[in-house]
């Protein structure tokens, strides 16, 4: 048995009773994942509890380098025992990291484990979990069934192949996929792949000479994505640029498509404009636009360039984006444009910036229209997520909150929802066992349920 | 019976006899607030708890937007009784909000009522409130002497009339109520408003054609709230500017009453040398300067458009002012006119910054001289004073500080203190039982009573 | 007896077993910190409790200062008994404050003496602390044995004389002293005393006429640190700068020796090579080198001029140093001459930012080869580390963590590695009660042990 009881987490009875009354049996909707749509119609038994554990989570390739583990046992030619056995090596006393509780959870959840983490259990642990994936037949889909998750929002490039998402329904019943809406690449004119993101848009589409051609291109390619039932989009910005004007945007771009190199100054007016067109654009189809705010990816460009984004080496951006994320609500907002957003922030010293931003711009059509999104990515952990219910309930209405998502690239990663309303219903249980607030478990219980399910599935406009 | 009990947020005996014995019946001095010095010389019996309780507080107002109220039912065309029912239910599950607690103790302390406030008693409540009013003929100044309040500082501009002070003096004998000076006004040059400003200073005073007159006339101001008891001055600032000599801002302001329009730069050129300006004016006169940090105002226009100022759609700041504001009170320490100062900082990341400068600017005229003012506006709630008292202890001194204030527009607001103080107390009671300090509850208390009360006193010089 | 017992700090059972078992005898090995290595060498018997307590500490100075202390008691001209009794009237009431603790602990360790610090103590302290130095002939070398000090390295400019070490090291043998090698002086282009440290630095070794000679010079130096066992290196930056190249530098560099005035940008330009040049100098050499960031120095600048530098006149700056030291770091790990680093950081809205950062340059020839350094100077507190260990372990790794220091000035301030220590076990100890991690007390204290004192023993490659 390992560490972890069924009150983990839970510090008071109120919270125990939360958690399991109201909680715990709540379907789960992933709102923002990086699952692959194609591996998920594919369906395939995973080869090992490395391929299913360690690859392509970059979270826990992370934890190893930080514990002085070489890359060849991280993303290198180490075998998958060899990685499996390294990643147990750093886990075993990563005490405080989110990663310590999650993995061992997984292996409980999925794989009937109960042993410790340890050195001394690997072996027993390598050789137990790929019998169990054999003899469960452990593919993509059983996991999610497994997990009660109904609904997932992948996030998908405006050029990418829909087709597949038709496949999935057709072929899983028990829950949905629905891309998001994501024009990062059309956005990402400093790219050395925008030509021929361009290039794909207009073979999709028609011809793109400026940027009202360009528009109707994104315009038509996100009709098909609503049509297949999107409802949601998403936009990355390291930091929020100043609107800039239609004209100016279309000089750039015809620069650009011209084969010219912009300045960094021209770059910021392409992408100035076309953030603020996107926004609009995505309030008269009234899709939420899920902003992702303060990453600084690729730090690292030796690792950049031997194996890519994406492998964990991102880090919290410092830039200032509240001044321009006012000016830029309050344009929309005045236009009658604003959609519905979430906001995640990175940057912990932003929380309270944004706290109190989004509350200037709600308004009577939707319950939390602006959210201040869940804690995420490096604030996804015990610290992160109480930090952010205090000072979201601080400024904030903990009532109208959407509650979690995965941000995940790993089928293993649901547990993470329940690991948030363990957290939850640890601290609203905290707060009825110290009388703080009312002792009526049934009210605060319909706070859980919806923030574990419920508003996310309204915000959404999704059918329960 | 509501959840609140006598022992509300002190949870360690220690916690309960600091409060008990030494906090709870300390009267009050609300150093900075915003209560209209007219309603209450007026002093009418309030109409509805509606009126008294709802009527002009924006922190009740964000919370409902938050929570996707309508803003008819806000600040809107819904009668009073269907904005109270609103505010219920946006407020029946704010758990973590303070209002949520000072809703409900404020209902407890004036209106005698503590059920719980939920819908289901909503009606109730309504009745048995508005019959409390007229029962008890309750009045502002009824609530102020109720709340065992002593001292009052509103927060009026250089050209607001003043008899009314003397009034309320004549009147009220409980309780002393005098202006805060404040030349906010005369600091925004950018503001529609500026040249009708400069014309009731000019016919208030002498006529003003440059820096030199205004400078007189702002004087001459300052004497008049002197004369009358002022003994504290206000500034706001979304960020502190560089200082600016007198000639440039004399050209500046010369243009601007000539008519002409203002580059951004110039304005900070006059706002540059004014705030200076200030500074010295308030320390030749020996007055305390309470400066307000970080607030980012008006974030949305077309709400300003229709309601106006003040209205909740205020948020915090990103700019940095440390460097700034080290700049500027260097200087005027170098030339020995550093007034006494409160810095009223409302943006988290922040605070470190602004504790470690204050340290760098004491001197032995004052306890405290260079105050770091409390967790205030957003901050005013359990997480930003717990937090705020943890940061301020570790490189300040708890002994030193001067304590809460209201920084309201309510006269329900002064259950905050006591909010305040039962924090202190299960803070400094917390570490007692861990045994971190001393035993002794005399000299525990008597830092209690002094940041509860006394150290605002002397701080500002009243008599107590 | 004062309030400080055992159990100090340590608030479940699993945190006093860690501490008692695994953390209280480790031995401190002080890897930054002020210490006069020639006051060590001459280990002359203290002449009072004042001095020894107080005399030097800042910290000390600046709790005196927030409490309305006039400077006349501070570094004026009271007498050392006035200073003292002055001293603890600020001290009795300082809740929260790490110096309440720190100096009740000195008094305990030290002096033998355990009354709680009261001014009605003060006399029968001083007495009893004054006659204890006598009869126990305190010096210097006998408090760093006193506290199990194995190693300590003080920090040292590249002109500072290093004879006194060999004399050290032949007369004390329970513990070793090597200086850290730092050039902020020959970074300091901005400083008065700039060209005289050129001066000295030419007269040490040859004549500097430019960059390359400068170079040289400053590798020639090194190279006698590293002889006489140097292996870390120190480098204070109130903000990273961007790297220019040794050409620009070159040039500013000249402009200065012939004595003309620099603008501010070409002291960035000299300043951004030079730190570059440094860093991969350090790496060429295998030293780890400890980056200072956040400090805004000198606020004061009257009291800059009356009582000169490190008095307590610093506080935390605002600047963001994040992006910039990205890209240098991005650019030594490209070039394979990024050293070993520990971050130190002052302002903790950095934190997150440079905890994922240094996760971006991990490799596998160093467990923890970019360390984010502990809670330090301003954070160096329990508020401060408790806050650290959550973020650090939050995204970090626990048990790579190098561990604590003192940074300090006094031979008194030892016991701030067994406040750590304490902090430390009560945050593990306190995730082993509540069921959070293994209950294995053994690997928890592996944890523990190499926190304390092994990890940083292998970090730096010293013996043990």
């Amino acid at each position: 048995m390992s560490y972890i009881t069924p009150d983990f987490l839970l510090n008071s009875p109120e919270a125990k009773k939360l958690y399991q009354n109201y909680a715990k049996d709540m379907p789960i909707f992933d709102y923002h994942c990086h699952l692959s749509e194609k591996q998920l119609l594919e369906d395939k038994q995973f080869s090992s509890i490395y391929e299913v554990w360690l690859g392509g989570d970059h979270y826990k390739w992370r934890l190893m380098r930080n514990y002085g583990i070489d890359e060849r046992y991280i993303t290198g030619d180490a075998t998958p025992y060899e990685k499996f056995v390294k990643y147990i090596e750093a886990l075993e006393t990563a005490f405080g990291n989110p990663l310590y509780h999650w993995s061992q959870v997984e292996l409980a959840e999925y794989f009937n484990c109960e042993l410790d983490i340890t050195l001394d259990n690997a072996d027993t642990i390598w050789e137990w979990c790929n019998e169990y994936i054999k003899v469960t037949n452990m593919t993509p889909s059983s996991l999610i069934e497994k997990s009660n998750v109904r609904h997932i929002f992948t996030t998908n490039e405006a050029t990418d192949d829909l087709e597949t998402f038709a496949l999935i329904k057709e072929k899983f019943d028990k829950f949905s996929v629905t891309p998001a809406f994501r024009a990062d690449k059309i956005l990402g004119i400093h790219l050395p792949t925008f030509l021929s993101t361009i290039d794909t848009l207009s073979s999709l589409t028609h011809p793109i000479t400026d940027i009202a051609s360009l528009e109707s291109a994104v315009e038509s390619r996100l009709k098909l994505f609503v049509e297949i039932g999107t409802v949601a989009t998403d936009i990355s910005l390291e930091r929020v640029l100043p609107v800039t004007s239609r004209e100016e945007a279309d000089v750039v771009f015809k620069k650009m498509l011209a084969g010219d190199t912009l300045t960094s100054s021209e770059i910021e007016v392409y992408q100035g404009y076309i953030t603020y067109y996107l926004l609009r654009l995505y309030h008269s189809y009234d899709l939420a636009t899920e902003l992702h705010l303060g990453a600084m990816r690729n730090n690292n460009s030796k690792q950049f360039k031997s194996i890519g984004a994406d492998t964990g080496y991102d880090s919290i951006s410092a830039m200032e984006s509240t001044s321009l994320l006012s000016r830029l609500m309050d344009r929309l907002n005045s236009e009658d444009s604003l959609p519905r957003m979430i906001l995640f922030n990175l940057n912990p010293k932003m929380t309270m910036e944004l706290v109190s931003l989004a509350g200037c711009f709600q308004d009577g059509n939707s319950r939390g229209k602006i959210q201040y999104g869940p804690a995420w990515w490096f604030l996804d952990n015990r610290q992160g997520m109480s930090t952010h219910l205090e000072l979201l309930t601080s400024i904030g209405h903990i009532g109208a909150f959407v509650g979690m998502l995965t941000d995940s690239r790993s089928f293993l990663s649901y547990p993470r929802h329940h690991y948030f309303r363990r957290i939850l219903c640890d601290y609203l249980g905290g707060m009825m066992h110290r009388g703080e607030i009312t002792s009526d478990m049934e009210m605060v219980g319909r706070v859980v349920r919806d923030v574990s399910y419920l508003n996310s599935i309204r915000y959404f406009g999704i059918e329960e």
